[in-house]
């Protein structure tokens, strides 16, 4: 089907995607004078005495913003504003449908880092959390980093953590099905961008045995001149034995190859030299690093995209959803690390280790039992520390 | 009945008044596909290629930013960018109900004036128009002036214009039943701040006979030391007879009483000393500045008010979803004198002269045929005043 073509005809179709209702009645003088003027001077009144009260009488608390710069679209890199509120609108539909959450597009005329952090706060009392999306790194880290700590509602850069997530949990349910000990096991990621970096960490925090990230330059080693300031704290924390050389180095006798970079650099020639059982995520999209044909004929035992028309898709829709639903739940302040945790294992258990095969470890992107148990692990884990708003 | 107490229900069963929909099915790997990626990237493309296009593709050209810093909220003054939720809800919601505009609060966490500006201007790409709401005065003209002068979309403070819009269409019917001449009749605003200063330059572009506008220090002359630099201005283009005085001074003679003020501030003895078949809009809300029986036992002959359970109800719902209904429908850049000046008229023309009697001389709050007709007409005069996006 030419996904291009139905897409332009919908979007020109419906003008758009999203809509914003009344979830309550505009019909007569009594609904008017309940919904605005008088009546409405009374929740006013109680959220001026009692700020939190805003979360009882508004919708705020259900409100995420789904904030852009336009300048990391998809593949199609900086678009500007405009042209990425499809895909603001996207995000917002999808919330709307996994979770339930009344998500909108602000699409920001602004890439300064400073601005962008300035506007995002000061718009920020309309909404129950903010969720970052495809603004270019480096300066996505610094945007997230200062918002986390300037604002006390959740804030969540869903290319990096949606994406770690979505891929831990995937591993998670490959190295059951393989029965490798993921304390054990050694990974190669390639692509040392936002995305990888992200994961690296996520992995590291899980407890992987060793991992490697590669650049377009070559392995990420302690020493390595081309490696920006990410990749320098980075190459301190993985590549235990040191490694230097490039990709083809890399993956001779690695567990896992996760790829977050350029379609086709991986062959199955480069696949048959890792170690037995191996698993192959290749995640560029829409042309994966390798097809899962020639991943196999390397070798590989399990093998994701991030593509819905082959098996195990790795999707962050398994992930953003829930883990808004769970945080604006418990009123979170924050999305911690353990909160991502609790949602890397929440997707995982999902299917039951008897159930695992090859062309299923991880859960398809519309089983509606996944928003559900992430929001209540997320959840639970933010009353755990301490961080909701009582 | 308490609306207060209906309100408090209403808002917390609820959870605020406003939602986030989807108006495309989000249901299967194909609606994904189309809504999401990869089919996504097409419409962003052609928005990349072409930034107007994104009037086509996206949900921009129905989506109005309702944008409040909370400073000037209803009766209650300045309670901060929360508690003006409810509000900006409600008008959201009003803009939905009158005119299918989907219109989506934005609280500001600030009250200076240059960081309303450029909030405003950063956040821009994902509307259609913005309604300014409660920003206290003087910020509130500069922060127009300047978005209507920076942005090409329309930009419109409704407490201003869309007050000034439907007394004077309140106005014209009111002298068409009575049968005076506008350029000939003599009319006294009490309340020289933005609302009362709005309704003044209206009413002398629309070709008023005479006004005088009354400040709490008495009448707006030429030479008085008290006066603002907003209200200096005002005096020089009012007042023709160069009256100096107070409010009991300022409404002998006159035909007009216009009051934004404060409750019970008006008498029927003062009111006694008008002109014959004299008009009373007495707007102060709740309480009016006199009650309409009050008005008429001074001899007023057409009394007008805010509130609903009086007649003649004095409500902007009249004005603003048909002014950006209209606006949006022609793409217009700017809200400008003329497209306001046919919303007075469109509004005025819907009660045929002869239907008109002393407690119907302005259509009902829920009259249908308000939005369509201000539309309509704000729509033409925006492609004959050559503002429209081509």
């Amino acid at each position: 089907m030419d996904y291009n073509e139905l897409a332009l005809k919908m979007h020109e179709e419906h003008k758009g995607k999203i809509e914003v209702v009344s979830k309550v009645k505009v019909e007569d003088r009594d609904d008017l004078s309940t919904a605005y003027t008088p009546g409405v001077a009374e929740p006013c009144r109680k959220i001026r005495d009692n700020r939190e009260e805003v979360y009882r009488y508004t919708a705020k608390g259900n409100l995420v913003a789904v904030v852009s710069d336009g300048t990391a679209v998809l593949g199609l890199g900086d678009i500007g504003p405009e042209a990425a509120m499809p895909v603001m609108e996207g995000k917002s539909i999808l919330f709307k449908a996994f979770a339930g959450i009344d998500a909108f597009p602000i699409c920001l005329d602004t890439k300064d880092t400073e601005e962008i952090i300035e506007t995002v706060k000061r718009i920020a009392p309309t909404f129950g959390g903010i969720n970052l999306e495809d603004i270019s790194a480096p300066r996505c880290f610094e945007i997230e980093r200062r918002l986390k700590e300037e604002l006390d509602i959740p804030v969540f850069h869903d290319d990096q953590h949606g994406t770690a997530i979505v891929v831990s949990a995937g591993l998670v349910g490959a190295l059951k099905f393989v029965k490798k000990d993921i304390h054990k096991v050694k990974a190669v990621i390639n692509g040392a961008g936002s995305a990888g970096i992200s994961i690296c960490k996520l992995l590291l925090e899980i407890g992987i045995g060793d991992v490697i990230l590669v650049d377009k330059n070559g392995i990420l080693a302690p020493g390595e001149e081309w490696m920006n300031p990410a990749q320098k704290e980075m190459a301190e924390k993985t590549n235990r034995e040191r490694l230097h050389g490039n990709l083809t180095d890399a993956m001779k006798g690695r567990d896992i190859f996760i790829g977050v970079s350029a379609p086709g650099v991986v062959t199955a020639k480069m696949v048959s030299t890792m170690a037995k059982d191996s698993i192959v995520f290749a995640m560029a999209n829409p042309v994966p690093e390798i097809t899962p044909d020639e991943a196999k004929r390397g070798g590989a035992r399990i093998v994701a995209t991030g593509r819905s028309d082959f098996p195990n898709q790795i999707n962050n829709v398994l992930v953003f959803p829930g883990i808004f639903r769970g945080a604006l739940d418990a009123r979170a302040k924050d999305i911690t690390e353990k909160m991502k945790i609790a949602a890397v294992y929440a997707i995982a258990d999902i299917i039951p280790e008897e159930e695992l095969i090859e062309e299923y470890i991880i859960p398809g992107a519309f089983d509606k039992r996944v928003a559900e148990r992430v929001a209540k692990a997320v959840a639970e884990t933010a009353v755990e520390e301490g961080i909701t708003r009582s």
